[in-house]
């Protein structure tokens, strides 16, 4: 089952300046930032807990955030809810009817496992499960 | 200064459907539905504290809500961060050349005290600013 919201992913054109909006001009904590190779993205971490903001930007110029800044420039880029059984929730949704990007949840960052729900599935929402490496 | 992330907006087509998503299928909870006249949204809140979901679609078919429907689809529509001063805040980040929507702070939901960074400023993010009623 869906247990939390783990973190609004936000595309952003520059990252330095992203960084320097969400921490030095509006005040809210940073805890550092990753190179995530799964994902393609060099992200920053803003904890609101028990939920984050991610600040994600290309490594690289490459993958999907590339694309999406490409076409729509920076925005908010999609929602991650944690589950703590992924493989159960993808079968309840598959069975409800919902479309996945891939077909079986592969290794996210830090060992966690991941997937993206279709945005045609979310109205046009882009929605990721997560469930962390500490629950599989 | 921002003290919280008060909610993330997703804009919806269909209320009762989302709600049906979100809710039935996610498994996430539901904090009933509002009409927000100020924002002519009709609103079902999802509370994931100390933020929230809201799922706002256009009150009798007009307002912001159904232009962005119009134009983009459904999607994520804004963050709201909340605001200990928020006309401490306008004026801080007017300072630091941030525009607004609109020049001043006006009531929003349930008297509380809203304006929005025009997504220009912001890297093409949507960002509100509240200030709850009673801490105004």
């Amino acid at each position: 089952m869906i247990t939390a919201l783990d973190h609004i992913a936000v595309a952003v054109p520059n990252l330095e300046k992203a960084i320097q909006r969400f921490c030095e001009d509006f005040g809210l904590p940073l805890d550092g930032t990753e190179d995530v190779e799964a994902a393609k993205t060099s992200t920053a971490f803003i904890p609101l807990p028990p939920t984050n903001i991610e600040l994600v930007h290309p490594l690289n110029g490459e993958g999907p955030i590339a694309k999406y800044l490409e076409k729509r420039g920076g925005g908010l880029h999609h929602l991650c809810f944690r589950s703590d059984d992924i493989y159960a929730d993808v079968e309840r949704l598959k069975a409800k009817g919902y479309a996945f990007i891939t077909d079986a949840p592969s290794p996210g960052a830090h060992n966690s496992l991941t997937i993206f729900i279709h945005p045609k599935s979310c109205d046009g929402i882009l929605v990721e499960l997560n469930q962390p490496a500490d629950e599989h």
